[in-house]
């Protein structure tokens, strides 16, 4: 091996969440070089209160937990970066099965001007939840301010809570919120929900059982708290002519904006709503790039943590499949 | 609520493996009435000698995992019964979306006698590893018998392993053996392996390297070992003059058999190879009626804890989202 040349790593992974963390888990178990970029530890589970549908830890906050799984992916040899990728450029064509693949085919390009070359590519980067961006939201995160209802709606038992939204998203959440809280407002700005007959039927029940109620053509303008957590909602429209909702919590349920502008520059395949196509192996339509969890349109409205892992799992899988068939042995070290 | 009427689940579970116990998570997260069977603590992966691949959980016997996860299980409300259930009958169509829905749709029997009732039914009954029947095969599971290349190659890091087999699933575990392991017979029943030509190359220069042999027309008839592990397997034909191997261990991987007869009977659609026909959502083809884990056909060849858990959370997902669709809101409570 030419020690000038720059080293090839087998498998970059864009993406330090749960998926990408398993992908680099399993790759490493394959004896593949890999290499994890992040933006922050843990992708959106980190930001969550306490994580208690992650089998096998009961209740956990969602930072240790994913914690406890960078540091797992780093003692079997994944190395991660915190250097947010800015491009993924593609050289060549991908080998032919017996050909002796000399060069590399993707190169990333990172913000702090680094590049790197890898044989084959995950993107898990996940979502970004979709934000309010009002006074409060930020300041009160995790302190009632919550972007994940299935998470965190058992933290509002006998609470008061509002829901911004109207999406088949929003209103099961609103439902599921209602198992929990003793008062649910679902707070929408236009003036009908759009969730689907069923989830519709059922929230319009808990309004007859009084444990509900809609504000529609209304919007929440402002978050308010005590500094340790939230007390207040500020409405754009007068509710029994009062301007302010006192609640314990807000769930900001207006969608997640996958993190796939990289994947959409690369050429990569998404549906309509910019999340990455892939089939149930996490193949996306360029050969040697995966891609795994919620940035994928694969069980799109079911964003959890297992799921994710699973799908790293398998793209990390995919990975090494078509690394053994396309590469030549010799380069195997076999 | 009559009740002299016998209880009706939301969902029974069948199956207390990964898939299974994760779908009661789930399932009880949503406030669904559940209930498992099994047979055993942990299924397969109960047997595993170490699970290094679950994330979260760097190195864990195998039985001590699937206890925390029955431990997460039963804190959250699911029930487990250790009372192997025999037969599954259904009672009356799918309740139309806006019906009271008043009688049990499935019946479920179990071998002490018990019958029980419920809405929806996971069936997540996993797989038996199919065994070679010989002699120090039971005595030595879990202390050089391993039916698990991918979980327990790296164990025998510089030994000496036999591998029974001449699959895909044998031939890819042999070249993942070969990583770790100084030596690796492959012994097998046939003159040719039937692996994929991928695979067959890469094992092939293993051969060349001199680190793995393959003995053709031969079967292990006997594992020999000093009690704690084992020693030496003996062949039914000669091998360099000798009728015996000195290894550390031995990887069966002969295929597994799905543990889907209920399943059959109850007329659920199978695969060629009776593995359960599933969508991406675990749907079957009988509404009410989902499937998880290994004994689906969902990533055949790819049976993994990890994403047997991701399949357990979806199948209960799905039953939720059934029974709040099919459900007269009256009987939710609400």
């Amino acid at each position: 091996m030419d020690s000038n040349k720059k080293m090839t790593y087998d498998l970059i992974i864009i993406g330090s969440g749960p998926a990408g963390l398993t992908a680099s888990i399993y790759a490493s178990r394959y004896n593949l070089n890999n290499l994890v970029f992040g933006k922050k530890i843990g992708g959106t589970i980190g930001l969550a209160y306490k994580v208690e549908n992650y089998p096998g830890f009961r209740s956990i906050p969602g930072l240790d937990l994913m914690a406890k799984i960078e540091e797992h992916s780093k003692d079997l040899g994944g190395q991660i970066v915190y250097d947010p990728v800015q491009k993924i450029t593609k050289r060549g064509e991908p080998a032919s099965p017996m050909s002796n693949r000399g060069e590399q085919d993707f190169i990333v390009y990172t913000l702090s001007g680094q590049t790197y070359q890898a044989k084959t590519i995950i993107v898990a980067t996940g979502t970004e939840r979709r934000t309010l961006g009002i006074n409060g939201e930020n300041e009160y995160l995790g302190k009632g301010v919550s972007y994940c209802t299935t998470c965190d709606a058992p933290f509002y038992k006998d609470k008061i809570v509002a829901l911004v939204g109207g999406s088949d998203g929003a209103i099961s959440g609103a439902v599921h919120a209602a198992e929990y809280a003793k008062k649910v407002y679902v707070i929408y700005r236009k003036n009908q929900l759009r969730a689907e007959p069923a989830w519709i039927n059922e929230w319009k029940n808990i309004e007859v059982s009084g444990k509900g109620e809609a504000i529609y053509n209304t919007n929440i303008i402002e978050i308010k708290g005590d500094g340790q957590k939230i007390t207040q909602v500020v409405l754009d429209t007068d509710y029994k002519n009062q301007k302010e909702l006192v609640v314990d919590g807000v769930f900001i349920e207006i969608g997640g904006v996958p993190g796939t502008s990289l994947a959409q520059e690369m050429g990569i395949e998404m549906n309509d709503e910019h999340f990455i196509k892939v089939d149930k192996w996490m193949d996306t339509n360029i050969p040697g790039v995966f891609a795994a969890g919620d940035c994928t349109d694969f069980i799109y409205g079911f964003a959890q943590m297992i799921t994710a892992c699973g799908m790293g799992a398998l793209a990390a899988r995919s990975a090494y499949v078509y690394l053994r068939k396309e590469m030549a042995p010799q380069q195997r070290g076999i």
